[in-house]
């Protein structure tokens, strides 16, 4: 070792270098340079939907700042948000939540924080799919647990089964984190699936912990929430993707009655409360008028969707299910490569097409997918796959 | 242990019986019902400033949201924010700050779990002094580390000291954390003490975390930045006491040139970004006219401060040396009582004057201890001290 190594070692928490940056960044840094300099890119590797935030929610907000609605709200949240949220699940789903146990958060990322960090021991395990949302591994590794990726592949849509989640249980084992729809896969857990996964991990004593941020974004089916399978699991959402309020930085949780006054002492300590602006933009996200603009957005999703899923395949792609939800396609593309980021930079210096490669959704096969999102317009996406075309089909 | 007991120890991670709710929230539950049966309450237990966010700034984040300026920023947080809180280093403290080590945050919650994250391995030591802000021991606690909490008084200003430092530092120790001014005492780490400390901390090895978030709001001497000393210390600050955008929840970090990739990495994973309308509206917190109100704001306070520090000596408090910032007075009530809870519900309910106990800072003497917050008008504070006077001398 170096001087300088030791220093390197001794000087960052131990726990930094299993903490992995999106690998995503780089490229997009890369294609920034690449239109700097004149090129033209096809941004499909955005996890942010293309459309502004509903005019009525934009309204929302101006008003809360006229009326100087700036002062901290409860650790909770606002009153009237959590009631509001409350009436959507009654609405959406028929379910009957108890305001008390909705706990606004700044983005779903809060969200996780205060679930895990009541939960989870340090050296407890954690069980999530791979492929999965980075994030979750890396908020795992923060508060000393240890994430565990289990493999899956399209044979269960990508998703944790009750099967996988006994093989994998041990002693160290206490929870389990599940999405649907899921990123980056788009897949759905169906009702029934839901049910015997949150029975297998209650039976084995462990928590369920599901992620429902892409909510609202299923073209194919319904998507259940956990909700309507048990009171005892802990339900992650977000204003961030069907809402459209990425930057306004507002999720929620969803407690078991027990643990919402944990969640408000971890809340009041580690984040004291979410943005007030958008707290109060976000009572009007639920209005009729807002979710009659978010429906288009979805049939405007599904559009892209439906277009570019045979596109892909047709190009040479393996899409081996069809993605339900969400705005990504997790393609195979081992056909043209054995190293999904060095496809993914020749795609992007090449093609001028920006997307994702699989490492940076885990370990399991990442090099022979990669993720496409459609959170660009249609004449993008079809831009975008005549580039693909003409570049992977040029010989 | 009864069946429920063994439950409840096994449902829920051990560090929960270690983070602490405010106690003052009970109060301020307490006080709310109070004032909803009639009785008027001075609210002397808040730690927000009454004054709204300055019109510039509100003008500012409306412009953002006409203009949509609601997708995610960078991890690091928006260039053009961190040229101008560079540029504020500048003119302010004549500092040349790379804007490279500014990292803007979701308040200074954000920019503390992001120090505490990168630096802290699971068992280490975290020294800070006990009367402190409460949420230091707790988000050290919730990465597994050890908060230290070192009992000051008023010989040290109730700040830490190279000795006291040295005294308490073990092969386990590895970070302080100081304040300046502090949280609950108001009082400032002077220049020189500010380098001893710096260099103490470096000379056994350690990092240093230092909180500035209330500096601007000073009224005696001058709050020197611990940048102004070393480029290797962890520098905390925030958009909410100074320049009144608390429940925007936006703050920064200064790191070391070195750490600004772990930080980038960290952030993307565990808030993505710190909230955009907030970020664009920050923007006109350093322009001259915000300046001018922030400023007549900090005279206000001054006032305020000048008032209550004399009053509060005359009705018997100690208040051994004067405090020299924030907007907090820490008052030792031994000559009224031994226990500072029951005495801060007392006054709640017999004088109408809500104050935070000791108990919400630490432990050290924390029951001969209350705060007074002048986060409300000259107006209410001679009110509360007519009140205050009236229960105390009664008899």
């Amino acid at each position: 070792m170096k001087p300088e190594d030791i220093r390197e070692s001794s000087r960052i928490a131990r726990r930094m270098s299993d903490i992995q940056p999106f690998h995503v960044m780089a490229l997009l840094a890369r294609a920034r340079e690449l239109e700097a300099q004149g090129r033209s890119i096809i941004h499909m590797e955005i996890g942010e939907p293309d459309f502004p935030t509903p005019q009525p929610v934009i309204a929302a907000g101006i008003r809360a700042l006229q009326l100087g609605n700036i002062h901290y709200t409860p650790a909770l949240g606002l009153p009237q948000l959590r009631q509001a949220i409350a009436a959507f699940y009654l609405e959406r789903y028929g379910l009957g939540i108890s305001p008390a146990r909705i706990i606004v958060t700044p983005g779903a990322s809060g969200a996780l924080l205060l679930a895990l960090g009541i939960l989870i021991n340090p050296g407890e395990k954690v069980l999530m799919s791979d492929p999965g949302y980075p994030c979750n591994r890396h908020f795992v590794r923060l508060i000393e647990s240890l994430p565990i990726g289990i493999g899956t592949d399209s044979a269960t849509g990508y998703q944790l089964t009750p099967e996988l989640i006994a093989k994998h249980w041990d002693a160290m084992t206490t929870a389990v984190m599940i999405a649907s729809p899921a990123n980056p896969t788009g897949t759905l857990l169906d009702p029934e699936n839901l049910r015997a996964i949150v029975e297998k991990v209650h039976a084995l004593g462990g928590k369920l912990i599901s992620d429902e941020i892409y909510h609202g974004l299923v073209y194919q089916g319904e998507a259940a929430t956990t909700l309507s399978v048990s009171d005892e699991v802990f339900v992650i959402n977000s204003f961030s993707k069907y809402f459209g309020m990425t930057g306004w930085r507002l999720g929620w949780l969803v407690a078991p009655e027990t643990y919402v006054r944990d969640a408000d002492k971890l809340a009041q300590n580690i984040f004291l409360a979410a943005s007030t602006p958008a707290q109060y933009a976000a009572l009007a996200a639920f209005q009729p008028e807002t979710i009659a603009i978010l429906e288009q957005r979805r049939t405007e999703f599904q559009r892209r969707r439906d277009y570019l899923l045979p596109a892909l395949r047709n190009l040479g792609f393996d899409v081996p299910i069809n993605p339900q939800g969400a705005f990504y396609l997790y393609a195979d593309c081992s056909r043209f490569t054995k190293n999904s980021e060095t496809f993914a930079r020749d795609v992007l210096e090449h093609a001028g097409v920006a997307i994702t490669p699989g490492v940076d959704f885990g370990n399991y096969e990442a090099q022979r997918h990669v993720r496409f999102a459609y959170t660009t317009s249609l004449e993008n996406l079809m831009e975008g796959m005549r580039r693909l075309q003409a570049f992977l089909h040029k010989s």
